[in-house]
């Protein structure tokens, strides 16, 4: 496939044709005075613009739908001042064609560091019956590659590929140091920092965005890990069953009040904990991706954040 | 065993020696001057009433604890116009040795009638899934002894014997009025009815009293009957996941809002209905409960009912 | 006068000049570079367009003011591939020259059948007191002429014409259902579900659209039903201040919660029940009417519930 | 009728047979040892004492209920450092036959004075409608004595005899005051003002404590208020009907937020300012009296308020 | 400096140029198709247009930022109905050289009598110690500027050039009212009306319009306010603690609640009594500033008031 | 001074004369059947018992105030079976008399260890100025003395003898922590966590407990640090207002949420990452309290927390 054009790069091509991949966000098939036409929004992790469809509207409309990625022929013009598209030729692309990190972006670590943290704090686990568990979750290579690509959430903190992993990692890294600071079970609290948001993996849809799956807004994220771990408990031999109470609880509260969605308050030092270290992180991130965004344009005060009801001071 | 004597009986045997069998509610050694003693509050369905143990107090407290029945010989006696129980000779009794009817109140319904209306409701289902997965779960005869006789509250409405199942069967009585009433998959929205509180037969510790179980406090019972119904429904051949995933949901969401420890928000039409049906039982019983019970006094206003912040007039 | 020509049929009529009429939803007398002229929006129930007045338009705007139901003569043309309209004769039609079910929407029950139930359910009571206030009530032909035409609601359930008369025998049809399952007085019960929302009456203005009425919005449905009942019952021969008084705190108490602007909270068991009736039926509605429009579509969710802070699955 | 005797004065007739009247607030019969005792809680302004009937309990026990008034003849005893009563004989008095002031707070403000500025403002209104609606309303003799004696609260602000005068001229006051400071209709305020509060007359039953009435919790003040006025309007010849609904506002919304039990918010400038007159007067004398009573202790803090949630500095 | 040409005026000028000071409220620098040019919204008090810099866009877009006031030369346009301007020459104006009166709304009183009535409430005061900390702040001739020019609020109540004097000299007033009415320390509560929104001296930048400033963002009028008293106070001879502290508690729990950012609640008799005079000043004029600005349309309801829910009824 | 015997070695003492220090914590002058006595609670960090004084109590009374450290001279009784004290001489003592740690819990932790770690992250601070305005504060012997005694709570978390310093210590370690994690500006950050809770120093008065001061209530310890790290700021020279301006941010911001009496939202990436860390503390901190004290007894839940609305799991 040829060298992807990015929406941020297309004034350079202007009055020219260009070949190149978008993800389609809107799509509308609209009826013209003399013909029908299609209205698109073409956009990639760089920006968006819109396009035109003008020729053989009703046919080419039913080839895809908004949140495909499709490869485009067409001309790069300029109407009233802004850049569009117009569009000769669509081609859908499958998931699998296309490079999801053109169309969202992603984390800024590495992923492999991330994922050698994350083994490293398993393999500190000293209660074997725990390792087990979080060995036979994270070394299933079909899970894993779906858990290292997924974000943490739809908008917020962490909301691109390789977010929940990240944040994952961050979690865990907090139960750490809080296990030296508290009295509490590290070994719990570790598996708990790294199972809490695995539900995740199955709640959001990534092709070329981010969606929530059905099951993730039906049954939801927290659920989902409830069962996922309890399953994969039930693979062990003799797992303990309060132990396994007392993850399911782990995963069950880390939200932390009912207000938030929490399925329970936290009741144990190390639900406590968790919840803590989970809401440090997002919290803490969620900022630092609104602020280190407008810091480069050298504004004095974010943009409001509605979430939060209140301005962010960058100087 | 000897005819059980109640409490609200024992003054008819003031200065008598009598045998019976009570539930300990409070157990407390203290030292007295010249030596320890136990002090012990006496329970059964009709009341409570104080005990004493003067004589070999330090033995027989390692006896039983709070919580156990205990068959009583004892002397009545009345302190300070108080009746209390002077007790000579304690043997704990194991729960099967004892009549649960006799220290909590019951559901004043038939049981058995509870049960072809349930089981009616069932046979009723068109879609195969649902009736089967609904058949093994109430066909497991263990499974079904334990639900029968649960509560399907510690406190407010239906906390006695057979609440649970009194509770479901209402509630699936409205839902199926409900699918006459409204557009609604009636096969589903009774399906939800019946299942949808079934986790209480694990929230729950039912000995001589009501008392919730360490995985009732730790997952409680949504997230139980969540994954009591998934397990069951992963043993039925071809169980449609998109039903499996339905029925999670009118679980999960039937409290109806994050507040009221709802896992999920209801977010299909069923799982409204069902929010609707089980709040609309749940309620009017909770307050025909309070009322009934001060009617018979005579009185014109029930007591405050701090739950809900109000009196209740009761003519 | 003509037969109606609907809004989404105009573009049948594509450069033709048509007459129909319209609710005018949006007037605005603009000075344009040459001349005024006047912008309209111009609806009923099954669309909107815009309109402008080109000529003698300050004149014409004298002539009209929004919420009311014009005649148009005029031409239909496309504008940016948008239909719309160019008015040359407009005349302002009284409310009772127009019908108003071209221009709202209507239940789609049958107003002769749902009043068929209302009236067996006020025959059905047996103490004379509630049926003779009842009668005296609906039979007041002008008062039932408003009533059967009433919406229950200007948004969420119900927001169309006959909808307050669908909504209250729907109410009433669950407490019926309700007295057999609870032990309620019956008379009290129906009588409340019948007269709990005939305030609304009062408090909406249905011209061509639903719109509060000044008394609607100061004084508001619940204390213009209190007062309405109240005065009724003051026309019968010794009604008994008792029931008077419950059949008041039914009406006040329906909402359940000050936070709903209930004038107090239900507490007697029949303002309990009355409430969880009426509860059910406008959220399940409310439900039904929101996903029913999406279905058309083939949608796989609902567009945001804002009121609720969800979506709703389809399928 | 023997001058009476307080509760604080008693222990001066230690060991002394006395004759007195006081309010029962509490009376239990008991089954003592030998025979049945009376046990009573004997109240008046100034305190309250234990009593004991010993003698003919069962049949005395008959006479009287809580809540009433009984004259007493019984010795002054003195029981582990506590000052009882040993009661001999008990006669019940009616309402009638007892000076409520004796058992209840009253204000210390002079009632013909407060009567005085109340006719003072209704005066001082010039137009005739209000003015005419208010005197249909306070030259009612037989409302008007139940008005002047009325609490404006069961407990917190002016929860005394007199209060609801007190009060209502304070809050018209202060919309004399707003008058001249902000654009409002001075008539209009002025009549909220004296009319806001008046349903209070129905609301409690004033024995010889203050008690809601069973109308007072099931309908309450607001729309008894309502009614009221709406009824007294209606005997006067073509009472403006917009008129009329503005008063009803004023009373409707006088609460300010639904949560706080208001029956609409306010929506005209009036009631904005009316519902502020109510809030300042109430708030500013519950904080009075709750800090003077402490003042006369030398305390440097007030005990917790747990309505408002904060100890008061009485410095 | 030639008179300025208010935006309302500017169709009299239709294709001719001028030369006006506007505030620039918008300001784009746009590549068009053949040069960049800047877009600009441009503002007084009674409007705002759209203006286009056509030639040498960038260089000129260097000279001044949104928020300036600019002296413009332009011709006036209309394209597409609308009013707009083509600038030729801008001037970036220092604040001290235009009247923020063009700009901005102002207080309708007169500024001197409002600042006489101020001066004549701490003349009243009888202890020296506060006189004499309130003539230390308000001699001080800058500061007194800054206030007497200061707005009470950047949206509501208030929000317009002398507001906080406005507003400080009405609150006091009410607080003067109050001390007759009820037994507090009038000196000290007077005191506490005049200081009690000092702090918004601070809180707001007022160049051509109203913005938060910094530090009133981070910190805040409250704590500005207590800071600065205490300072004041620290100046004067022997200032007893005990009544710093009772003032500075006055400042930090004026706003009543912590919902509603107060730093303390009310908890002396001043402090409520303070509070209830700020809201109902605030709250007052905050509606009759909306239904004044609607009355003068003849409309009959306002515009929906989100901030508190509702409309205001306007006749 | 004789070595202190403690409550709960009283009971080794029985009928025997002992001499021993306690706290006051309640003072009753009753009036007896033959004369007066006083009726006291005399308590010290083990416990507490009820102390008498029979003979010349009211002479005595005038002595000491609840809240009172006394040596006491009396003999052990034994009374209904519990341990009190017949009291025959009572010396008050002065503060400085006597030992707190006698009466009040204290931290477990090693006073001087926390003592280092606080100057070491002091001493590793680079901006110069940060690192002055600490030291200014912290080498004031007076203050160290106080800050390194005080609790950081009355009730919850840290109550205790040098609980805030230990506090402070803990949240600066988790400050320091974040700043490798995140990217903020370590100096601001670790001097937020050094000074956030200053104010407690002046919040509570330590006697022989833990008491609100007077201005502790009225102005509270968010203001109480504002003013006094000002204040202290002042004293530097050329102190960068900016940098004053953020560190203020950072107390005034740290509780949060106005519901939780926070005087300003965190609004820079310092502020919210240090309400993080404190809330982390304070809770996790807070948790482990409650459990430890029950793990102790072996019980299986703790008791009930009202604040936090559950129970915890103990094993």
């Amino acid at each position: 496939m040829a060298q992807k054009i990015y929406v941020e790069e297309l004034k350079k091509h202007l009055n020219k044709e260009i070949i190149s991949e978008f993800l389609v966000t809107q799509k509308d098939l609209r009826e013209g005075t003399k013909d029908f036409y299609i209205r698109l929004t073409l956009a990639d992790k760089t920006g968006s613009l819109p396009g035109n469809v003008w020729n053989n509207a009703k046919v080419i409309a039913e080839k895809f739908n908004e949140g495909d990625v499709i490869q485009v022929k067409g001309v790069v013009i300029s109407y009233k001042t802004q850049i569009q598209l117009t569009v000769n030729k669509i081609i859908r692309l499958e998931p699998e064609e296309c490079d999801l990190a053109d169309f969202m972006e992603a984390t800024d670590k590495d992923i492999n560091k991330l994922s050698d943290k994350l083994f490293k704090y398993i393999d500190g686990i000293n209660n074997n019956y725990l390792k087990e568990l979080l060995l036979t979750i994270f070394e299933d290579k079909e899970f894993y590659t779906a858990f290292a690509k997924a974000p943490a959430a739809k908008s917020w903190h962490h909301n691109y590929l390789g977010g929940l992993l990240e944040h994952t990692v961050s979690v865990t890294t907090i139960c750490d140091f809080m296990s030296v600071q508290y009295p509490v079970d590290r070994d719990l609290l570790i598996t708990g920092g790294i199972l809490h948001d695995i539900g995740k993996v199955f709640e959001y849809e990534v092709k070329a965005n981010i969606e929530f799956s059905v099951i993730g807004r039906l049954v939801g994220h927290i659920p989902l890990a409830d069962q996922y771990v309890s399953q994969k408990a039930a693979t062990i031999n003799n797992f303990p069953s309060e132990l396994l109470m007392k993850i399911r609880h782990l995963i069950l509260a880390h939200h932390g009040e009912y207000e938030k969605a929490s399925a329970r308050l936290p009741q144990t030092l190390e639900a406590v904990a968790l919840h803590h270290a989970d809401n440090m992180d997002a919290q803490t991130v969620g900022v630092i991706q609104i602020t280190q965004k407008m810091q480069k344009d050298g504004a004095v005060w974010s943009e409001f954040d509605r979430l939060n009801n209140r301005y962010y001071y960058l100087k």
